[in-house]
């Protein structure tokens, strides 16, 4: 059954039904009541005072996904944790969430179900119920998230992770393992079949999880400067230095890279852990007796991979033959001839 | 100047100068401090307890617009409006947006920064601070916002406008005039060139008005039904209709519709003043006297159209020669094969 068989109201009927049935988490209801759900003008809820943060993300059809190489609910799964990795990446919780769908009309409704299944299942795990959406008419299929987010701490002045405070002499440190992503994302795009299958490496691709708890405990302990790896670590490390005026020199051998990407790309790990995208793990930056309190405390892998310095806007990066690259913290540009 | 010959980053840093250059309103800004604006994972501010209401609204090239008849100033106002309506609908403020363009690249950088220009002028004017958004390559332009609204009065109960409280024998009012901006864009699409020109109606079109201040009026003045007229009356109507499960009869004798209108299109302002869209005028149903207080009252026009009855879902239109037509409130769709 395609989307101009059943059209627009059914098709909005459909979607909310899958997103009731696949959304549990409601531990948020008892503060954030809601007073208007789905299906009015717009969604309305109580709120009590303290800070909130707002982003948006979009993917497009073609260019940040391709359905031939990955499934629908895990699309809507990932595009839910691009946008709850940014409410992260400020030391906040996913609140609230809309969808909108860009739609040719020729879809099958079960690839759109899924899509929201994704959605839904990710909004319980992390955070962010769906409260609003729009679907429109569009030649290209593409999601566009944006994402409420709230500060769960007492404190009555906020303190959000920003990309702007890193200071010459901190260090700099990462969660979990970089380059699993782009790396799960070329075992899935190999048409030889000679890669090795490391589920390991797909899952990172197919089922990224936002840093939510690591961030809200950074902001808490005394962190003040992070960001999401989203678009690779030299492109994200870029965005601090950019916004803080500094520069940084990072150390290959440092990088907490998995075993399986190593063994089944011996000659590009470095690269993939360097660049490859949508890892969503957060890089952030401290003195050095913060950043081992994080590491002893926090149950997520966290490991130092370099410092901050005064020469922005240089990204040194000594690699393991103790020779030295450098690039620029404006980093990786979508739009830009080559 | 082209979006890829300058980049991702120098078109984010010139777009976010456009809207900092022209958004000159802040009266909000004491309420809802900034904590982090532009260029972060995502904008953080302080929020008292209250209550919010969250909507998104898409629009497609060459499916919601065609630059080659709009200005691309026009375009930004108007892709807020669409989102303000939808807050104002609800009886509520606007207070931050988020706006995700889909580029291919190959556009002009001016044609952006007016586009901006239209969205900062409209937030300027009706509220929704522009606090963050994505830009991302896509086939197909398109504009994606997201806004956040805030209830200005100081009831702790919320009493949000909904379209899910409508009851039989209620009268049905609508703010402004109708098919004015349908009749706009006729005028602007005439290759004839023998339409006469209405600055009236093409205004109406180019520069819609989202109905704030009346939205909070009738939320606080005992009504509790409205919608915005976005898709048309009889579609927006038809919406009060199927969440409330009543029936709505209206007299189109008793329609708003500007004298230009029907002198320009005499034999269709009937059918433009029923199925136009995109007036952005209110919808709402109350009491007799609730609704007389709202013309005496409101500086903006509000005129009684009809009335709310048991017939769910039918909307009969008396015409003026005396017959009726009858409409099922499921109304228009924009997917569904005709």
């Amino acid at each position: 059954m395609k989307v101009n068989e059943i059209g627009e109201f059914e098709l909005i009927r459909l979607l909310s039904k899958t997103l009731s049935e696949h959304y549990t988490n409601n531990e948020l209801d008892t503060i954030y009541s809601e007073v208007v759900g789905l299906g009015d003008d717009a969604a309305v809820w109580d709120v009590p005072a303290g800070h909130q943060a707002f982003t948006t993300d979009t993917l497009v059809n073609d260019v940040h996904f391709d359905l031939r190489f990955i499934n629908p609910v895990d699309l809507g799964w990932k595009s839910m944790v691009a946008s709850q990795s940014d409410i992260a990446a400020m030391g906040f919780r996913p609140l609230f969430t809309t969808v909108s769908l860009g739609l040719s009309g020729k879809e099958e409704v079960d690839l759109l179900k899924d899509i929201y299944k994704g959605v839904a299942d990710a909004a319980s795990q992390f955070g962010g119920k769906v409260v609003g959406g729009d679907t429109v008419k569009s030649k290209t299929l593409f999601i566009s998230i944006s994402m409420l987010g709230y500060d769960p701490s007492d404190d009555s002045q906020p303190n959000p992770l920003k990309r702007s405070t890193a200071k010459t002499g901190e260090v700099v440190a990462v969660t979990g393992s970089l380059g699993s992503s782009a790396g799960g994302l070329r075992i899935l795009l190999d048409k030889t079949g000679t890669l090795p299958q490391s589920q390991q490496l797909i899952e990172s691709h197919t089922r990224p999880r936002p840093q939510i708890d690591t961030g809200v405990w950074l902001a808490g302990h005394g962190i003040t400067c992070a960001a999401d790896i989203s678009d690779g670590l030299i492109a994200d490390l870029g965005h601090i230095c950019e916004a803080s005026k500094v520069g940084a020199e990072i150390k290959i051998d440092a990088l907490p890279v998995d075993a399986d990407l190593k063994s089944i790309f011996p000659s590009d790990w470095e690269k993939l852990s360097l660049s490859g995208g949508e890892d969503y793990q957060l890089v952030f930056t401290g003195a050095k007796e913060s950043i081992d309190k994080a590491i002893s405390s926090l149950e997520t892998p966290v490991t130092i991979i370099g410092k901050i310095t005064g020469d922005y806007p240089e990204i040194r990066v000594l690699n393991s033959q103790g020779t030295q690259d450098s690039y620029s913290s404006s980093g990786f540009d979508h739009f830009k001839n080559k």
